[in-house]
């Protein structure tokens, strides 16, 4: 069986490398023809793909998924819409490929620049969410790569009802059916192929839990654009605007709890503790959050549980919030670089010269002044739409768009010139 | 032994994400400062740097080292003062730490940008050449980052020399001395720590031949940014000015052989090859260059030998080239992207569309129109210096100065705003 499963993955990888060749060259009127295309077919097939999720529902809820994960897996009306307009708003973004940049004379008589070009094949490993597939071939098409998709195994009828859709509007489009391949085994061996095959995938992009993406950075051998987690932070200086600091420390825990940008620990200078701790907690507990604090924390606020060395590295994803009184601005940076998971922090205050330190020194992949972590999202940077978060440092660096899944090389124009 | 060196690298380690904090937020003034004191300190220390070669060379002597190794071992008066003419260029780029770029207003209020930050702490593993370790400390040191240099094991009393002045440096301009460590044991299995201490460095940069290269690869569980080989290809189109097809096809292959950016393969289209092929073989054969060609080749230079398929895949990084008739640009493309390295590519032609199309299509880090492959090379390119010339994607591509030592965070800026 296995040997089965590395042949069928060969043959998938063989015809995603030849499909990104085309795919690099694809001008951008066939690109968009593809997307809304894709966008059409999905609208006209919505009670198909409904049908077909509601197979892999029935499965589930046989198998004894829990609430959570079956919640993932539905797909509504609403949900099939979303989509389809998800496509079309790829569809009406900017062209990423062929853009040059920086083209420069040089001493030696040459013009120097760098071309934006696609990575190639990338290989987005997925859970229960079936409407990534559709988001992710749209990213990936539009940025001019050949995507090889693995979603949950839960969500495999669904998958491939999109994957028909998918294949209909690129070849309305005259391009390659092959550019995005969903695969069809369940199979886990499967994963261990995709991430492995050098040859034939340039990266991988996990979607997933911890769990899924920890295995896969610990076996792959291609480079992986990760998102481990987010161990967000607020930091109330004692030189902040109170109502903001109380506004965005608010909006950045309670607006929505199971989110990657949700603040996770939130930091209080000594000097506003007392000011700004009572109001802020009262909102936090009458909207139900739990909050663990530091022995300074809990001096003001006696409701607060002890905090152990624990809760500061902790992602919640849940009504708990671990509170923090600090000195000033130094020990702030200092706990963030100790325990952050270099995703988003903010700080709060009207002081110049402390956010223009806070900017410079806390090293995260996004650094804020005076607004919510919960802007840290690809939509709200005006990327468009985002493939993922990343945490890393080499590549890719926060919120992930089409930018995110392309590369540059360096172009030279000259009119016969050699090297003296 | 080998759990002494594990803990050696773990403290060198240590040591290096504690300084990589302080170089991130370390003034331009200050990291200037360091350079130029390093530089002054390596020409005091001349006598003394070629001393502790001289000890270098007499160890490889007796242990029997090749002519070519001794060669790139050997440092001269000469040597010394490149290596402190590097420090002092270095010195005079712009800092790229800090630099802001696209901070734009969303419709949301908040102002969105990416800010340029050091990687962190980079390894530098490389062979026999000690200039190597002055100029990756100063490149490491100019983008924020901090160094862990890992030289060859028979220049370890040139490195180690190198060593003090570069610590002189960076004490005279006040950051710490652990922010350029070189690893001062020549077990191998340090190299094993080195690229596996996920936890304390960021990106590995290897610099030497194939196999050490390959060996890393493999082995290694933190990012490599990489160079291969370069197998360049010259294309002659059938609309070539002649006179540039063969100034540049000459100099292409004849100005350096060892060089990566050397041509390795020259394809001309088979409406011109009866007319460029004959005056620019005798320039080759007059110079020496041994040709190998396919059977078109060969029917009009009766002198070259027959290339077998693996003449299309070789660096030969010595006066050979490997010749192929093409029927058109379709064909050399098609050539290029089944056998290149990805290195670099030039086509000589004065057609524009054709020009257009080769700039776009051919997948390699520097694409040329006009001009010699050997201008891929980081000073040529302006960007000052190079750590090494990239052929993969992800990251850097092409020839890596500090940009690609650096990368971006995104920040943002507010003014109380919260999510919606």
């Amino acid at each position: 069986m296995n040997m089965d499963i590395k042949a069928y993955m060969q043959t998938v990888g063989q015809q995603a490398r030849a499909a990104s060749r085309l795919m690099a060259k694809a001008d951008t009127n066939a690109k968009n023809k593809a997307l809304t295309s894709m966008a059409a077919a999905i609208q006209r097939d919505a009670a198909k793909l409904i049908e077909a999720n509601a197979k892999d529902l029935a499965e589930a809820r046989e198998a004894g998924l829990e609430e959570a994960l079956l919640d993932r897996l539905a797909l509504t009306e609403k949900g099939v819409a979303g989509m389809a307009e998800g496509l079309l708003q790829i569809a009406a973004l900017p062209d990423p490929v062929g853009e040059i940049t920086g083209l420069n004379y040089r001493p030696s008589g040459i013009q120097v620049g760098k071309m934006r070009v696609p990575l190639g094949v990338i290989g987005i490993i997925y859970e229960a969410r079936p409407n990534v597939t559709a988001d992710a071939a749209g990213l990936c098409l539009k940025s001019g790569n050949a995507a090889i998709l693995r979603g949950g195994s839960e969500a495999i009828h669904s998958n491939q009802a999109i994957a028909a859709c998918v294949r209909e509007g690129l070849a309305a489009a005259g391009l390659p059916p092959t550019a995005v391949q969903v695969i069809e085994t369940t199979d886990r061996a499967a994963v261990g192929e995709l991430i492995t095959m050098k040859e034939f995938v340039d990266v991988i992009v996990p979607r997933g839990g911890k769990g899924l993406i920890e295995r896969l950075i610990a076996e792959a051998r291609i480079p992986v654009i990760k998102h481990l987690h987010g161990v967000c932070h607020v930091y109330i200086d004692d030189k902040a605007d109170l109502d903001k600091a109380i506004r965005i420390a608010d909006n950045a825990k309670t607006s929505r709890y199971g989110t990657c940008n949700t603040m996770e620990t939130l930091l209080v200078a000594e000097g506003v503790a007392v000011t700004v701790l009572p109001p802020l907690c009262k909102i936090y507990l009458d909207k139900g959050v739990e909050l663990r604090g530091c022995p300074a924390s809990r001096a003001i606020i006696p409701q607060m549980k002890e905090a152990t060395e624990e809760d500061w590295h902790t992602e919640y994803l849940a009504p708990i919030l671990s509170v923090r009184v600090v000195k000033d601005i130094d020990e702030a940076i200092e706990h963030i670089n100790t325990y952050s998971s270099q995703h988003t922090e903010s700080i709060v205050t009207e002081d110049y010269s402390r956010a223009r330190r806070f900017l410079r020194e806390v090293d995260s992949s996004s650094v804020m002044v005076n607004a919510s972590t919960r802007f840290a999202d690809g939509f709200e940077y005006g990327l468009g739409a985002e493939i993922g978060i990343s945490t890393d440092k080499i590549h890719a660096r926060g919120p992930v768009g089409l930018e995110g899944l392309t590369s540059q090389k360096f172009i030279v124009l000259g009119d016969g010139h050699v090297r003296g």
